[in-house]
């Protein structure tokens, strides 16, 4: 029976390791945008929020803008692809990938990533995000695909 | 010092992988759901996807449709009970389960899971989406409970 | 090539599996707490049901509550943090590091979300909910730090 270190190729393991971080830490920081939108606009989802934008309490700041809608649905956006993007992802890099085409994967959707997130928050026309959104879908689909033929011998 | 190879068991890595990947597939597949629905009764979100629909731009396509919503919701719950699904089953999957067991499990949840999806999208009367989600709950917190007793040895 | 039994302190990945159980358990907790409150409010998102709440159909039901959209935003903020906490820890338990270090990190990560559900839910004044989001956020950040700087040699 095989053992694990001949499997798993540590060079693909990396490279994921690597763009799992990236295109996280370009996930999370979609919170920090909505807080600065919502700073600048004046614009809350709770009562107790607007204290830290006007000391006396203002319920008129408690509405919706479309602005911080938009880098809100942006963010629901990384969650319903990053997150199945680094599932598949791991059990893709298990499978014994060539390593170039791997990394060539991996690539493609973290630039598909950046390229949705400036498509979407500045906003570029259409279809700039439909394009750059449909492209680190498939690419979760080609690591999907080879996951379901792959038969795991650990 | 026990093994990796001896400690994971490949029939349920094996089942755990393509189970992963069919659920995370039939939740990334609510996106394309969406579309579909927000191309058929030309609701949109942003006013540069209205354009996608009608060369002239109008504004007056971006709304809120309660069936665009309701396919939103089930993605929405998709992400709150498949993405730990996948986390604890990896976990799960590590702790050396009896491989007749787990693949029960993993069934059970993909199951349930398509179950919640018809029941949710045409819809069915309650409480078959109640029911289906509840099932799937379960075998986490199942796979969960396994988990905290587990001593990891590897 | 070292072994994956060398590489991986099982001390780390059992202190890695019980807090990312703790805190999924924790986000999965919040769809019955929604649940509740739907109850509680007969505050309803779906026409089929307000039939669970009472025998007759009633489309009053289904309308928006602000107590019922605070847990919901609590737990879409967990799936938002916790997620990304539990996919970057994964990747840092593999990094080798120090157990005191990984295992301090995990509980306080796991003790800021707790203070997070309930500054949210309750609610307390700020800043309580945005000093825990911001501690769990430096958390995931640290790990992610040093997965980047690590070479996987698997």
């Amino acid at each position: 029976m095989p053992e694990m270190t001949q499997v798993v190729d540590s060079e693909v393991i990396s490279a994921y390791a690597t763009y799992v971080v990236i295109v996280v830490l370009k996930m999370m920081l979609m919170a920090p945008l909505t807080s600065y939108y919502r700073m600048k606009k004046k614009v809350f989802a709770n009562l107790e929020d607007t204290k830290l934008a006007h000391p006396v309490e203002e319920p008129k700041f408690v509405r919706v803008d479309p602005d911080v809608e938009r880098v809100r649905r942006c963010h629901q956006n990384d969650l319903e692809n990053v997150v199945p993007f680094v599932l598949v992802g791991l059990l893709y890099s298990l499978t014994g990938p060539d390593a170039a085409t791997a990394i060539t994967y991996f690539r493609v959707f973290a630039a598909s990533r950046l390229c949705h997130t400036v498509a979407y928050v500045l906003p570029l026309p259409q279809p700039s995000r439909a394009l750059s959104w449909l492209t680190g879908l498939v690419v979760t689909c080609c690591m999907a695909y080879r996951v379901l033929l792959h038969n795991f011998r650990l």
